[in-house]
């Protein structure tokens, strides 16, 4: 594997490696000293045209946890604001001989596009409403491993409700591909106005009825919603909004015993998720946060600890 | 000790002990090569909600002469401007992994918060306006280090004034616990205006008379004034706030030839302190901020090292 | 040498040994694993009160790629935003401990100012429009790689044309000092607005026929042009600016089959070089971007790595 670009890329060997290899990751992550030496003198560069704490600190701890030099680059104070195009941002970075470089940015396709230019390593970690296969990567992992200690096997035959704003999600792209190729069945659950374009090509099953969705699904997927768009046409109100799609503590009670609750987060508590669900015990959100570095370890150990060997 | 959240927290023994490895790891600043294995393999975070330059840096660096793995996350760019909750946030990076996590935030009382929600260890690198105990302890090194060189023994017993914006400083707060807990005798001398309020409470003197109390202290330190103050009602003016309490080289004859001067920076020089008095033989501006890295890898030491023994 | 603060004060003794070392540091770029333990346990800072991604990323880049800890330390927010002198922020970042500070400041000749108050070796990484002393180092190493390649021989004797925004430029100092040290020609070409004050005491041609010089040239080498000066009396449009000074694909036909393009970086494709040129197979833009990363190896070695001995 020389880039992750998107889910869609990947073959369901290559997600089954990435996954084994994110369990022993994990293992590594809860012990007291974290670290291990397989990339010691590669680099990795982040990328970040759009700001994103969490995906950014989860891919520098799992570059120094495996012993890799890390280095953040931020569209703010960069070549960028001096009009440098993305390419030749892209091609100076790569020319100083960094092994990977970790992008996120508002293009759809740009992290591949940006692929066809550099000798390093693409990582895409957002494309604007594209994909973000790592998020796919660790909430699979989460979620099995959630199954697993509940000892209901693997994701294969599990229903999952995806609910929230889907059209500006890249979250939402990644996942349907990720879930199929494991087996699950996914349902999208969002108002008309918050459906991406094509959903119908996707061959998954779209409903506006969360109530009539929520008793037979495996795990509750709830995606963000960004307030400002609530006054955008893509909906009436906040309070509309809550009533038809929100995680509320009704709707908690409506979820079979043993289904999971996850969110990719940052949350907006009240309304996607009301805190009765997102503080729950079948919550795996934090479990989401903590696989994340699991998973950024085993992307960034499968692309670059192979070239030596 | 699990945090580091205020001075009045810890035990006149506990104190001691910090100093104590501040001592050791003040050695190990002043070699070439500043590199103790000591946190091989532990992570902490800089999560810094207000800026802070100094402080930041030298947690950084003291994190890094120790060996962990050190991230910054501030609050612009993060998922905080998405509107996330503190606690959220705070959660978030403790589910990653990390054993340290050294916060700043403009709420009193913020970290000890956080440190009831998170497994990792909180330090407080300033909450609000109520406390910021490595400043405290770099201050109490650095003085001692001055008497000691002087042959003038320990705090104990001695006199320190200080001076200054007292209403808005959370470094007077921990300063005044700490140096009663080392047996010195704390002046306040501020407008009253600028006093904190129940200052009354604290059992320490009050004065606003600096040019009387200057002749009897062994340490003058001086706090940081912020100008906008100035013109809001809490001092009529610069000039009448330099007559006032500015240590100006006028007062600074009125010293004892053995006292020394100090100030957390930075500095306003010609408001709260004059060039004069910063640059004088007898500032010990400059050792407190080589202090600081000792406390902070003294600290850090204390916090992390432990954990596997 | 203790600082790095101008070419002018280099001997040609120093710069052969600085372009030596940078060889050596160009094989260790090359490998998979990047990695010399020259400088474990010296500590340097990237000290920028002005933004530059590639200047800071491949200074940071060098620091751990020879094992030293690098941190970084940004005017916004800095103590510098709380009014804090330059003078006592690099008092501060002297004092914690660090071992060399690699500074960028607006104010010519700041960075040699700071280095009579401080103990740390000073890196001048830009200082207003006077030098840019390693980006005429890398300069150096990416055309002298290029003629060897060619067998051309070195420096010695050949023409290069500096063409673009000369007045506001601190890389043409650094470049004609160190090229008139190697024993290179130089013609500088730009409109008389955008000349530097004094430019006839500086001993070297200046043309405002860049048709006629380009014949003749070894290297043309393109600096960059704010496009907000073309509204600012300096010159009248972006249009006249491309047709007397930017080197369109028409002038790429009149240089010599063996002469290359450089530019520092980052480039208005479309105003000062077209991205013919930028892209031919003779430009060396790219390389100069490597080069910059040896370079600063070698001169953080040269600078930290002798104290020991």
């Amino acid at each position: 594997m020389k880039h992750l670009l998107s889910i869609a890329d990947l073959s369901r060997d290559e997600v089954d490696s990435l996954l084994a290899t994110a369990e022993e990751m994990h293992d590594v992550q809860s012990r007291p000293i974290k670290k291990l030496p397989a990339l010691r003198g590669r680099t990795v560069v982040n990328l970040f045209f759009e700001d994103s704490t969490r995906t950014r600190s989860s891919f520098e701890l799992a570059a120094k946890w495996l012993s890799a030099d890390a280095i953040n680059v931020s569209a703010k104070g960069s070549s960028v604001s001096k009009g440098e195009s993305m390419r030749d941002t892209l091609l100076t970075l790569d020319a100083m001989g960094v092994d990977a470089i970790i992008m996120r940015h508002a293009g759809s396709g740009s992290v591949a596009q940006a692929a066809g230019w550099v000798k390093a390593s693409m990582i895409n970690a957002g494309d604007g409403m594209h994909e973000h296969p790592t998020q796919a990567l660790l909430d699979a992992h989460a979620i099995s491993r959630h199954l697993r200690a509940l000892g209901r096997g693997s994701l294969e035959g599990k229903r999952v409700a995806i609910t929230g704003d889907l059209l500006h999600s890249r979250v939402v792209r990644s996942n349907v591909l990720l879930l199929d190729k494991l087996g699950a069945y996914v349902v999208l659950v969002a108002p008309p106005t918050l459906l991406p374009p094509g959903v119908e090509t996707w061959g998954v099953e779209v409903s506006q009825d969360f109530d009539a969705v929520l008793p037979d699904v495996d795990v509750a997927m709830m995606l963000r919603v960004q307030r400002e768009r609530m006054s955008g046409g893509f909906f009436p109100s906040e309070r509309e909004y809550i009533d038809g799609y929100g995680l509320t503590p009704r709707r908690l009670a409506l979820l079979p015993d043993h289904a999971c609750i996850a969110h990719p987060g940052p949350m907006n508590r009240g309304l996607e998720i009301s805190s009765a669900a997102a503080d729950a015990a079948r919550s795996i959100i934090l479990d989401q946060v903590s696989a994340g570095v699991a998973v950024r370890m085993s992307v960034l150990y499968h692309l670059l600890a192979g070239e030596e060997s």
